[in-house]
């Protein structure tokens, strides 16, 4: 058995990237997991724990002292560093912050200002500069002077003398093909603006996505170079912020630990299952309010699921639609009024085509006309609602500064079976009364 | 208003990136969205096609003749003609090979011999080759006789003399820092594995996120370089994996254009509250089998709703994180008993939970002690049943090939209506029979 720890110790720190053991411990449960984090060696621990997942890389740094911190950090680049602190409590970030030497605590202390959700939070430090005035020759031979360029360095950064304002991006690519005599002025890329530091992330990716960029300049207020981003990062930021919408809408945090433990789960499930459980309490109070009806047609209490089922889908399929329209920056006040139409015909169109299905399902199942007729009304009704709860919650929650993505589902739920259930069993009240 | 036009018309043909262009039409209604096209001048076209969603993309090229089409695909880059080429009906796309020039035809065709969602789709054939045996100096020339060098180059490549196989990739921040007299051989990455053409497109996107890459070679079987794939392209991937998850589960396509037109968004959506019917109609077939019960005991119609509710809550939130975990490569055959485990766990600490509050709630609302009871061990019950589906639906679906995202939620949903609706009301009539 020893052996074969031995063998695992190799691998973990031997033959896998950290990328690569931190996914091996996000896919584990927590018991292997400590077992396996137990294995790294102390030098690979940080490189390992910056890939993890937020939650995760909480909760294995909650259980270190201020030593161990430390000699983490030491190994780790200042903008995964800063990503580190931010997990922690404050309390322990500023006692590591006082016991780091001066240089890197200023450097931390810089991107600390910034949240961990904006272009300072995500940037790094290790930017590589160039004056305006030198020539392509005297640039190349200066590049050759350093042992390495950070990894992703697409582009050097062309900085003032006096105050390291930003002033251009040299791409290597024109680097390389530019004539040597001439000035990096002349052939530096001033098109791309700088990103300012308090730049939200979903921005940041946007331009990124839309300039085809690798890394970007980002400056503070008065126009310092202060580090760069790169498009790994980013990735990460397009990952998070497409998982957001999915894991919400089941009321689950993007941060979620796949394997995180039973009580914790459990935990956060139970706060999900109250809310929805007053949803449902209020539904039921509006069939109570016809128990009457249903004690005369039996066959009412038989159908009434189908009513606020249709309605409920066909909202969620537009509440959906609009929520991705959000995410991509679709979605605004000038097209919401033909969103809206649309969804409201579609909802007409598809309500009348299944009323129709539905309500001949119904006669023919409990001989009634009138039963029919009840329900093909009632379904109509409740897509229509649908739709117009799928298409204006979302505007509206997005404009009182709630998540739709979050909230969205159970208010949509809660409108389509009160709606639903208030229809079904009115009209069948005022048909059978 | 001619002067309103030509003002948006030179906007979308000289202010505007053809990215922004395209994330325009994206975020307008059909008919604004063709006024806009129509005033995009020709050789802009094409670079405006490649940014647009798959859907916009077949919909504004189904409307061109041949000789529009392949003036379009002059316009843009190889792996970019091929992309478009997909969208096309096979013949058109025969059509159109067979009017361009050999050395293009050859080279797209290379490409289309792979599906889309391959290495082989996603492509370009721009790569920047040198040989191994020559020097850092030597290359440094060589490339300064390139008048530009495509975008997103971050590395070169060595190829083989005779086969053009591929031998090691040369980043150009590594050719900056080397000594003039080396030899490429010696300076070379072969760290990292060549793609083959045939890997699945979230294989590349996973290498990518391993990696950091910014571009990676894609060669054939034989080892022969064919061309590269780069981040910008990935992220697209990326992008996608993630939204296909959140718009399948409400039986959306991620491709689904924001905008459609009526009948068409009609016509998909009529698909997917059908099948949802049968499962409601399933549901209350269900509840058919207890009309004596419900004619006897009313107040059984009201709560039905508040268990079948509860347990695919339950559902729903399991079933979103094994989703979410299989996409990201945590769940698997080793773990999925964890998972089980922990999820059944949850939902009987839960289940205890919530039970017990609506059985207090049931008990004091309709003075009936039995009618708590039945509540609450039909709650239980429904909860368990939730888990054991939210957890092995996505694992079963995912060994038959079919899409877990797709068809787990309607598979869920219809199994805790079905349990739900059938212990509540079973118990019931064992308890009130």
């Amino acid at each position: 058995n020893s052996g074969a720890f031995q063998q695992v110790r190799f691998t973990l720190n031997s033959t896998l990237r950290p990328v690569e053991v931190a996914h091996l411990l996000e896919k584990s449960p927590p018991k292997e997991r400590q077992i396996l984090w137990n294995l790294i060696h102390p030098e690979n621990e940080g490189k390992v724990l910056q890939y993890l997942a937020d939650d995760i890389q909480a909760d294995i740094l909650s259980k270190m002292d201020a030593d161990r911190l430390l000699a983490i950090t030491e190994t780790l680049d200042t903008d995964d560093v800063a990503d580190v602190l931010q997990q922690l409590p404050e309390r322990i970030t500023r006692e590591l912050l006082q016991i780091m030497d001066q240089q890197n605590r200023e450097r931390i202390e810089e991107i600390l200002a910034y949240p961990e959700d904006t272009a300072g939070g995500l940037m790094n430090t290790d930017t590589v500069t160039i004056r305006p005035d030198i020539t392509v020759e005297t640039c190349l031979r200066y590049i050759r002077r350093h042992n390495e360029i950070p990894e992703m360095t697409d582009s050097l950064f062309v900085v003032s003398r006096k105050k390291n304002s930003y002033i251009g991006t040299l791409p290597l690519t024109k680097l390389l093909v530019s004539d040597p005599e001439i000035t990096i002025r002349e052939i530096m890329n001033t098109d791309i603006k700088p990103i300012p530091a308090d730049m939200p992330d979903d921005k940041v990716a946007s331009l990124f996505e839309k300039h085809d960029l690798v890394s970007a300049p980002v400056i503070n207020k008065s126009g310092k170079l202060l580090g760069r981003i790169t498009i790994d990062d980013v990735v990460d930021v397009i990952r998070e912020d497409a998982d957001h919408s999915l894991m919400s809408m089941a009321g689950l945090d993007e941060d979620e630990d796949t394997f995180a433990p039973l009580l914790k789960t459990t935990r956060r499930r139970a706060v999900w299952l109250g809310i929805n459980l007053l949803t449902a309490l209020l539904a039921s109070s509006v069939i109570g309010l016809f128990q009457d009806t249903i004690d005369k047609v039996v066959a009412l209490a038989v159908l009434m699921p189908i009513v606020a089922s249709m309605g409920g889908i066909a909202g969620s399929q537009t509440l959906t639609l609009m929520i991705r329209g959000q995410a991509l920056g679709h979605v605004e006040r000038s097209n919401a009024r033909w969103l809206l139409n649309r969804e409201l015909l579609v909802s007409l169109l598809n309500g009348i085509i299944w009323a129709g299905v539905v309500a001949a399902v119904s006669m023919v199942w409990f001989s009634s006309q009138t039963i029919g007729i009840v329900i093909g009304l009632a379904i109509v009704i409740n897509l229509i609602v649908g739709a117009l709860a799928g298409t204006l919650l979302p505007l509206v929650l997005k404009a009182w500064g709630i998540d739709p993505a979050l909230a969205g589902s159970v208010l949509l739920t809660t409108i389509t079976d009160v709606v639903g259930f208030f229809a079904f069993l009115g009209l069948a009240t005022y048909f059978y009364g």
